[in-house]
């Protein structure tokens, strides 16, 4: 730490510091989700921040691709443009960054996922049911909620193709957001299949693409804008009329009327049947409007939203067939959730439903009056702590508002202050921070009882 | 994920995945480690992996600026050199990064916390007790037990001069080994101030830091070596052998009655007096030898070894002064230590003292014999679940001996059958997959008290 420059300090855009209340109520959210996850089986990884750029490009589309955060090369990466080994036509990203470039930092959780199943295959335990709670990076423009640095957390199973496995991440999302008090939301559930029935019964299976980007966007562009843009498909009159009446379909039982004989349709009512008669909850609405932008969704498809506040999804997942394919291995259908946590976060703020106990601090904070009394009243915390109880003694500036501060944003229920006379007397008055309420005349044993 | 290349998939140099058995120990030291530090009154932090840049550069000295992952810029990255806004001199590393790359990996959790300090200083209770448990990232070289993206584990305390500080932090040293249940190590201790004293009492307090530096080797070239050194410093043989006396020195009364009468190396016993004084742990050691080469320690430091195992040190810290001027801020004192989780790990698995039941799995595996019982199997497991049992239904491969493979990889305590019979009857075997006794005839609700 030689070579000082003194700057004004600031974090890159779009990344953001965590204050200690935050991060107790983001570690609040983490630990509801993982004891639910855990309770189901399912088991936590870790892979690294920083991927080969060979294992994560072209999986995102061109897109995203220009949104990898790429790693320069450590050392000379010079060396071989300067000795011309390779001949540069245009100092064009596209020709330079594979020469000086080849780790990046992952964009999400499934690719790295799909990457480890493949390469520790021998060593998992199938079906692989594994959650992964962790920052990815994308070089996204910040904007209001919206970071180059942010959590995503996913929750999927490996190779099985029992829907059970669709009617227990149901389950999960149920148990996740009823222990994070969010009552008032839905969980859309729908199935690929339907809407493949859909374009069958439309009679125009080849847009089936096409089509689910159109509905994709219904919450968007409403039922108007969808027809303005069945409209621009070339399709019939009596084809969009097929569409748009089903997009109106509210029940499985009205639904399967029409679509019941189309194998597809059929599958994929059942699919959502199976979910519905074992998960008993008011939250879980069947939506034929529901499409997921994702094209290589292949069956059930979920998206929760909270209907108190307008912030877009707080999750979703369905099931998919590929995901193992794009390195080379068998196939193995996959099944997901993902919890979109940074939006539970804001949700959870806007409608005050944080529990107040998780940003407590210490339970009692002994405040020694002068430093002469500092050993002993740290002595006195010490037997709080061996106790198992969390203590501090403050050894901060001795002014009272600094005190207080300190007791008041580390949400400390009680205070002990401590001087001449209740080191002579071993007798100590117990404050409440809240009520102001106080006991007198207690011993360091007395305090241990009382707070144990 | 249209546009698929199929490629072997492999790691990027120096990165790990971790199974989730590992996961599950890894968690089991960040868990104990927090869980002591909670009880101290320390509270956990989060910054961003991605900075400026200008934050980190020039604080890790020149060889740690070499070892910064540099993030190239999003976008056209070279249209100002393109534009001929730069001109280049020479295609040199130097000259280049600079104009491309803004932003880098963390290197430490050290400069972030200083940087964070002073950004957020009005936000924060005084003295501020932060830990910080998170990855870092550098460029070197990697080996056996050394890798480019690793975890540190950090407590500090900024903005006390007490030196019960120190003692607290002691403590938690102690603490912390004694629940990982590391018993034969040694946390070494020394003053900086001590140090100090020695080379005044020697007479070259001009060489206080080249001695330091001498002197943090011992364990490694030796007294022998150390001799040597010295005798290249261009000191007399009567300072030599002052230092190499005051080496051998064991305890502080020892050295009281050589340094007590120089200021510093008063100060210095003191401040280890009161340590030994408050802290009662046969693992704590005065070790005159420790010198820790960072050269901005001002007081007190530590180091962890273990006895049992060959590989470094576990942890160490110190006090140090100047953390936040780096950033131009007032001067704040911090202490603080740091836990080499990485070689923790490697300790705890090569002493085999992991306790067995945190890899555990569910508790309790319910395998469907054939498929028309799934739904059936699936409806008991829930039951467990909704009564807060961790639980799991079986719906991978059908062999019995990939459902063996499964109870065993995820350590799953039981297990119950479930075949047309027991559908009829609703009574079920329990078997313990460790001890194979059985217990037969039980209706569900029996398996939920037993397994309460």
């Amino acid at each position: 730490m030689s070579d000082v420059k003194r700057i004004k300090p600031s974090l890159s855009k779009g990344t953001r510091d965590f204050l200690p209340s935050e991060v107790a109520k983001r570690n609040y959210i983490f630990n509801t989700i993982k004891s639910v996850l855990r309770k189901y089986g399912f088991e936590e990884i870790e892979t690294p921040a920083i991927e080969k750029l060979e294992t994560l490009t072209g999986k995102y589309g061109e897109e995203g691709d220009k949104l990898l955060f790429k790693i320069l090369n450590s050392g000379d990466y010079l060396t071989e443009i300067r000795n011309g080994k390779y001949e540069i036509r245009n100092l064009d990203p596209k020709e330079i960054t594979p020469l000086i470039a080849e780790k990046g930092l992952r964009y999400d959780l499934t690719v790295p996922l799909a990457r480890y199943v493949v390469q520790h295959q021998d060593d998992l335990a199938f079906p692989f049911k594994r959650f992964h709670i962790g920052p990815v990076w994308r070089a996204d423009r910040p904007q209001k909620g919206r970071y180059q640095e942010f959590y995503q957390c996913d929750a999927d199973v490996i190779g099985s193709n029992s829907l059970l496995n669709e009617v227990e991440l149901t389950k999960i999302y149920v148990e996740v957001l009823s222990q994070l008090r969010i009552a008032n939301c839905k969980i859309r559930i729908n199935s690929r299949k339907i809407l493949e029935a859909l374009a069958e019964y439309a009679n125009c299976k080849d847009l089936i693409t096409v089509i689910t980007v159109v509905i994709d966007k219904l919450d968007k562009i409403g039922i108007e804008g969808v027809k303005t843009e069945l409209n621009k498909l070339n399709l019939s009159q009596v084809q969009q009329e097929k569409i748009l009446a089903l997009l109106q379909t509210k029940t499985l039982t009205e639904l399967s009327s029409v679509l019941g004989n189309i194998e597809k349709g059929k599958k994929g009512i059942e699919e959502l049947n199976l979910t519905f008669k074992n998960v008993n909850s008011k939250n879980l609405f069947f939506d034929i409007t529901l499409a997921r932008g994702l094209n290589y969704y292949t069956g059930i498809i979920w998206e929760v939203v909270c209907n108190d506040v307008q912030i877009g999804s707080l999750g979703g997942g369905g099931r998919y067939d590929n995901l193992t394919e794009m390195f080379g291995a068998q196939n193995m259908s996959g099944v997901g959730i993902s919890f979109g946590i940074e939006r539970i976060y804001d949700v959870l703020e806007e409608l005050q439903l944080f529990p107040e106990n998780i940003t407590q601090g210490v339970k009692v904070l002994f405040v020694p009056r002068e430093e002469s009394v500092e050993e002993f009243t740290f002595q006195q915390v010490q037997l709080l702590r061996d106790a198992g109880i969390a203590a501090e003694i403050f050894l901060g500036n001795v002014k009272k508002q600094k005190q207080f501060n300190y007791v008041e944003q580390k949400h400390i229920a009680y205070l002990v202050e401590i001087g001449g006379n209740e080191v002579q007397s071993g007798k100590f008055r117990l404050r409440n921070s809240q009520t102001r309420d106080t006991e007198v005349d207690l011993t360091t044993d007395d305090i241990i009882s009382r707070l144990s």
